[in-house]
């Protein structure tokens, strides 16, 4: 075992170990000196702790390594836990050792005050410095509890999770522009989202989801778009668009219940939403956005403004449903009897799409038919189509945009913030 | 809600419910006609289910529909469970109603036999099909409840789930071949790992794993490497080599104690390995084999027949440490007074390498002489190495091939079989 391997996190350190003894381990986040008596505050992932070294019961050369200590420097304490009157958490550590572990030079950028949205470049710069930061800490600790939460939830549906190429031969889905890779002799292009394949195991594994990265090569400058996301999508044989918008709401009350606790702590009060979430037509929609004076022609997509028009209005997360059929992917099953309209929808967070979803077209003549009313040619699918003849069940599915959601979860202004490394037109490094 | 959701798995209809109406939907696995009876074999995910159609107390409709049913046709039964003493599961539905959903065609190729390993490149070209294998749909559940049984062990020590690029700027790393991508008017790469980002998140979240995409441009053509595999990594600052190998072997126990069910139902007997597992050192392994009448060379690797011939003398999953540190990337830490090894290990199961992990290099200094050594240019790393000079934590991770492990915990023969849908050389479609 390494002498250094921390036997608690310092948010562990409390006045009932009082008398134990611990190894500690992180980084120094201010020292202060009192002659004969130093006090480190030493911080890890989970907290901070004070570690008050006295002249008088430490060896030499424990004293001689705290007195040459400086901010961010990494070290390991073995001490004693004492309750404590004096100490602000009532718990300090006096150390038996302290090592210093790696000497650490003044930080290129500040991590100790608010974040500053508008140094974002720089802090991206620096990201792994940027990161060090108690809130973004916090923040990605949020972000792996709720994909934690969604994979519980969706395991408690019967999906199974599954992983499929990102790697793929043609623009198979139409729409996107894609990332073209040098695959040996070929070109093959990056995967815009895992639409096809996870519809084709629906005819065996049934109901499936994936957590991947998806690439749009699209040359977007805004504050909501990045060319590399992660996708959360999910496909269930034997469901239909309302089915799985339900499992969605599951999905998104569980995402904010499991990240409210750690948004409180960086000041982010955020309120869980309560099914059944809200749910207006794509028809609706346009008759309250012209009270609002934004036009919209029907068939058009709503415009950003339109969905935080929206959001003002009805104050929690909705649905639109029954798009144009032709505004939506050629899978997209039209509704029967009113063809111009579709069994599809999208979810709506301050003013955010952050999910679209549909039930799809499981017949083959179908599937064609909306192939070409898109002009995309049939025989340029032929091995997604073939599949249609040998038992495809009807089916319905959704893919989230996990950044999206966290973004308006976290209540920040750039998605680039919910992204340990985000890729964009212009940022490919760090 | 879709009138053929489903209310039940076939594999939940239990005597218990008795009398019960329920709606199951899923694949005509049989079909048997005796006059004015008619017995359905339902297939569905989880299972099978009787369904016995009597003329006398269905609508014309429902007779009519069953009377064309044939194998794999998509089909939703409501209907009421009745326990049964000559059904072979001790019950049986009786259809209220019976609608066809889709229609198959005779499949390409055969799904009740048998796994056909000659029969691979056609089974995988029409995977979606292949798919429909019950031996397929269980292992592809296996394979779900690995990854769960992964993160929860990972969790359970603290570990944060992380997301990082896939596309890359330079080829950082060294060693594997990698696919170039064209990011709008640059050059990028496709990841061969998250190796230097997981280092670096080491310095803010600590420890962090992430299950994704990894690529190698090689052009390999055995039956256990892919270009495109899912790689499961982990990394934790204040841990060395040996701390992390003991948090691998409760991720390997658990993977094997979460499938072991499952691949008995399709006649494979596991058994969950115990912990500690044995450790031999790679000048061990030499001897080993040296008596085995296999040369290696003292720095070269060892080669596939070797770890076959190891996992034959030792008959469990084992630990090769302490390499030789130039047959390991930079980023390994040789051992303190024994330079030429390193703090190094890899996990081999039935002769496969499955993990590699070590303790890393955390000195700025170090890092760049060990690059030199290699003969890789520190200023091509500038961007890593800064990083080493604003407290960079000791810290020690390993990398995982899940498909590796899949394969030796199924007991298959090409690493293909546990692909939904592989990608190698000669394979980019379907």
């Amino acid at each position: 075992m390494a002498i250094y391997r921390k036997t608690h996190w310092t948010s562990e350190i409390k006045p009932e170990l009082d008398g134990k003894e611990v190894t500690l381990s992180g980084w120094v986040w201010e020292i202060r000196d009192v002659g004969r008596i130093k006090f480190i505050m030493l911080r890890d992932r989970e907290g901070m702790v004070q570690v008050t070294v006295k002249r008088s019961s430490v060896s030499d050369e424990t004293w001689d390594t705290v007195s040459r200590l400086s901010k961010e420097d990494v070290v390991s304490v073995r001490g004693i836990v004492r309750a404590s009157k004096v100490a602000k958490t009532g718990v300090e550590v006096e150390p038996i050792e302290v090592r210093l572990l790696n000497k650490a030079n003044p930080l290129p950028i500040d991590i100790w005050g608010n974040v500053d949205e508008t140094m974002l470049d720089l802090r991206l710069r620096y990201r792994t410095v940027d990161l060090k930061r108690r809130s973004n800490v916090i923040l990605f600790k949020a972000l792996s509890e709720v994909v934690k939460a969604m994979r519980t939830t969706l395991y408690g549906y019967g999906f199974i999770e599954v992983f499929t190429p990102k790697i793929i031969a043609t623009s198979t889905e139409g729409g996107a522009e894609l990332f073209p890779v040098q695959y040996f002799e070929r070109t093959a292009y990056l995967a815009q989202s895992p639409q096809l394949y996870k519809e084709e195991l629906t005819a065996s594994l049934e109901r499936v989801f994936e957590i991947g990265p998806a690439y749009r090569a699209e040359k977007h400058d805004t504050t909501y778009h990045v060319n590399e996301f992660i996708s959360v999508d999910a496909e269930a044989a034997f469901m239909n668009y309302r089915d799985v918008m339900s499992v969605l709401e599951d999905v998104i009350v569980e995402s904010y219940r499991a990240s409210v606790d750690l948004l409180s702590q960086i000041g982010r009060e955020v309120r869980v939403p309560s099914k059944p979430f809200k749910v207006i037509t794509y028809d609706d929609a346009l008759s309250m956005l012209d009270k609002e004076g934004i036009k919209v022609k029907w068939g058009d997509d709503v415009p950003k403004e339109g969905l935080e028009a929206l959001s003002r209005l009805i104050g929690e997360p909705f649905f639109i449903i029954h798009f144009p059929t032709m505004l939506r992917a050629f899978y997209t099953k039209p509704i029967e009897g009113d063809e111009s309209r579709s069994e599809s929808f999208d979810l709506v967070i301050d003013g955010m799409e952050v999910t679209s979803g549909s039930t799809r077209i499981h017949d083959k003549d179908e599937l064609e038919k909306a192939m070409r009313a898109r002009g995309l040619n049939p025989g340029n699918f032929s091995t997604h189509l073939e599949i249609y003849s040998w038992g495809m069940p009807p089916h319905a599915g959704w893919g989230l945009g996990l950044y999206r959601l966290m973004m308006v979860m976290a209540g920040v202004r750039n998605i680039r913030e919910v992204i340990l490394f985000p890729r964009d037109r212009y940022r490919l490094v760090p």
